[in-house]
């Protein structure tokens, strides 16, 4: 059944553009999944020099200033390791060499496997990754508008996680479910992402306890055993340090727990320059340089080879209202740049699709695309809110989930490669036609018109006129149609019963017991 | 009182994203007019053996294929420098030696005059300059909805190419003046660009009198004689070659008389894949190159040394529709690989702005986006349409032009090379600050937040609650409010009284004379 719908779409897909978007029940087109790999040279906008200053600064940071370990168990493990720790007090402080050291035993590639093979993900060596907005505390779409965050909605972002090919994973609650009890919140939520998709997701570290449910409930949707799950990464989290220069005990824990467990730790400073972070460019992201590395070094210590990805936040806020900016020009540096430390130190690189805008309209799309091409550009692996954020953060957009989507699907047609060989660069095809002719009817069209070209399936190419007398509508609205329509044919992904029965029960057992303990 | 006008918006543009985008009279924030400087290695999609693939392949279509000049005067020329022109024959071939001997003479970079030597502006060699939007044959706004061109639009256009820094220069009518006369409208539309803006400007290659018209208004306008004129580039005209792999008469004689002037000649043909041009994007930019070389190296035949742009516009069409599609991925890459091949050939390099959105909607942000990321990234001098097209150019859109404006502001400040060095990298602040503190009161931050970051025009960073409250305006609304209130802002920029009397006589004369022959 589901295979045959497959087929469906894919016949047509070539048509999607043709008649316009125009959305019928069995007939949603969009691009296959696939991995998409980039495979263009990245934009080095620093030069080499530049980058060993800002590495050099970094290390000096890490060296004269240090970090804050706020939990006791980090600092012992630190200090074990070589980090320098004195008594009675939570600074840590790291040798220059040390760092070196500890960075190099992260790998530069590594496999993150879905439940289903088939959406199994790699981070590192030019694979570029999408995940689903997370952690926004409201949700909106232009029928019901802006309301709290609630399991519904929450349901609703994960069904349309699953149904388009180009979202590759959940990096998240994508809308914060606050009608669910906060103790037991994570159990439910995490169910969900593990049953209504098939694909890899994440989990919070709020905690020992919220953590370690994640990686159990990640090892039993898979239905494997632990040293199985040990080998084989299937989760994720993101470990936000404390601007400037601290971890508090919740991240460190995640850290220590998803390390042990040889899980992802994607290790990210919310350095909004001007704020948390120096007002200048430069400074930020040495400070966001220093963050990352003693994460990632930390990690190291727990389990070395431990897969760490390496996240870049860098914006700036607005300097007269302290409101923080998103997919600014600042950003789209600080996105380049970060990519460039990034492979200096041979790690996976983690940027976001970012905007500040209050609706679904030009703003978010001219601000996510700064985002989305300093990022892609920047030699990104992971990007972190690829579809629906708006508001710096602070709502989910149903229609922004379409919006992006269209985006992120423009992105992976334009990283696919071009071939050039005798094939396509037609001369027979040009000869024949000659000083004056068209190509509509040639052979050499006819062969590929079908394939050459991506279709969309938000834009609408129709001409004025038509468009006009099918109800000039823009595309905010049409996204609405379509996140419908995309909603209206989900099919959950199937599960095997055993494994189906294993995770209710898991979930089941730790509600009774009482989730995890009130904060 | 224009200079206390800026000095008091300058004063007060750093504030501008704080209160948000409300507009009042006396303060349009803005950037100060600047050249434009991309000093970013660019996007190198093809790998070089590709590069020189398409290169032999334009190569052999010039010279098995060859072209079809339509003017005899042209074939004349060629004839003379050296073509293969065979008489009771139209076609025209050029020898690989002979292309490259006569590319080689034109230069890669040169000035091109304004009337106001401070709106001066160059190509080539990391300068890009962005054209105000041509030849719509229709006009919208939000109020007015969707007109056909007219005399008011065309001026109220013309003014925001003055009012907005950002905007360098006019490429053409940004829409066409249709209730001018036919004959005479070149002569009052060209009149208007001189006399309401003080930036270069465009003459439509429409046959010999109607160039040399453009010509001579560009002199006047400038005040200078012709033998300045002929050192100092002031006027520019685009060639559409008739593709596939002609070249008209009336273009034919646009490149000789502005080329016999030294006036900049951009040659860009019209290759949409699938149409036009094999459906195959190598096919399509072999078949670009070729046309636009010839294009060039015949400017050169006429006058070895003119300036010239090599342009591109490759895009594709919707194979079900046959309706041209802008801002697509391969819309992206053709500018990339534009942009190399432009390199190699040591040409300054056009590329456009464009989307196929019927609204100044999201479609036609991202749409946009891809085509100025794609353009930026390919090494793009010369944007064309760069504010305010829309439908694939069958619409100037007003609002889309303040949208426009601020995507470019935002691509020329992330343009603005990043200082790295002691005093940016701000050790002394994030020592002084430390681990949990915050930069907002710091010396650092003082003395630098308010010239720190790009400063938006058009978004809104207010948070949600007070963007509700004041209306919920989207962005599109706002441009609408902003472009109104650039109009009203608008004063025309001073002229010398002998140099207006001139200009003035030399159109009342031509008018007199009845303009150009009807067609």
């Amino acid at each position: 059944m589901r295979e045959r719908a497959r087929r469906r779409r894919r016949g047509q897909e070539a048509g999607a553009g043709a008649a316009g978007p125009g959305i019928v029940a069995d007939r949603l087109p969009q691009l296959d999944w696939r991995a998409v790999v980039n495979s263009y040279r990245p934009v080095d906008i620093l030069d080499e020099d530049a980058i060993e200053r800002i590495h050099d600064a970094s290390m000096t940071i890490l060296e004269e200033i240090g970090m804050d370990f706020l939990s006791e168990e980090a600092r012992e493990i630190a200090a074990k390791a070589g980090a320098d720790v004195r008594p009675g007090s939570e600074r840590v402080r790291f040798d220059r060499n040390l760092i070196a050291e500890l960075i190099a035993k992260a790998p530069s590639r590594f496999d993150f496997h879905a439940r289903n093979p088939a959406h199994d993900l790699a981070l590192g060596d030019g694979r570029l990754i999408f995940c689903m907005v997370a952690s926004a505390p409201n949700a909106s779409d232009l029928e019901g508008g802006r309301r709290r965050g609630n399991f519904a909605d929450y349901q609703d972002f994960l069904r349309l996680s699953q149904q388009l090919n180009i979202c590759h994973l959940n990096g998240g609650y994508p809308v914060e479910p606050i009608d669910l009890p906060h103790r037991t919140r994570h159990l439910d939520a995490l169910h969900a992402a593990a049953t209504l998709t098939d694909k890899p997701f994440h989990a919070y570290s709020l905690g020992r306890e919220r953590i370690r449910d994640g990686i159990e409930i990640a090892r039993l949707a898979r239905g494997i055993d632990a040293e199985q799950l040990k080998r084989e990464p299937s989760l994720f989290t993101i470990i936000n340090t404390n601007s400037p220069l601290k971890l508090d005990i919740p991240m460190a824990l995640g850290i220590i727990e998803m390390a042990r467990m040889n899980q992802i730790v994607v290790i990210t400073p919310f350095t909004l320059s001007g704020a948390m972070a120096p007002v200048t460019l430069a400074g930020a992201i040495a400070q966001q340089n220093a963050e990352a590395l003693a994460g990632i070094a930390f990690a190291q210590m727990v389990n070395p080879g431990a897969p760490c990805v390496y996240g870049g936040f860098t914006s700036n806020v607005d300097m007269k209202s302290g409101a923080p900016a998103f997919g600014t020009p600042e950003y789209a540096r600080a996105a380049q740049i970060g990519g460039q430390l990034a492979r200096r130190y041979g790690l996976p690189f983690r940027s976001s699709n970012v905007n500040a805008s209050n609706a679904p309209d030009v703003q978010s799309a001219y601000e996510s695309e700064m985002a989305v091409w300093g990022a892609v550009t920047g030699g990104c692996n992971m990007m972190m809110h690829a579809l629906g954020w708006l508001e710096g953060g602070l709502c989910a957009s149903f229609e922004k989930v379409m919006i992006d989507a269209e985006i992120l699907q423009m992105m992976a047609e334009y990283l696919r490669p071009i071939e050039v060989n005798d094939d396509t660069l037609g001369l027979e095809a040009i000869r024949d036609v000659g000083p004056g002719g068209h190509f509509f009817g040639t052979a050499h069209t006819l062969a590929r018109y079908d394939r050459a070209f991506y279709a969309p399936m938000l834009s609408d190419w129709r001409n004025f006129e038509t468009w006009q007398e099918a109800g000039a509508e823009d595309a905010t609205t049409r996204a609405h149609r379509l996140y419908k329509a995309h909603l209206a044919e989900y099919e959950a992904p199937p599960m095997d019963a055993a494994v189906r029965e294993s995770l209710d029960a898991f979930v089941a057992r730790r509600k009774e017991e009482g989730g995890a303990p009130a904060d």
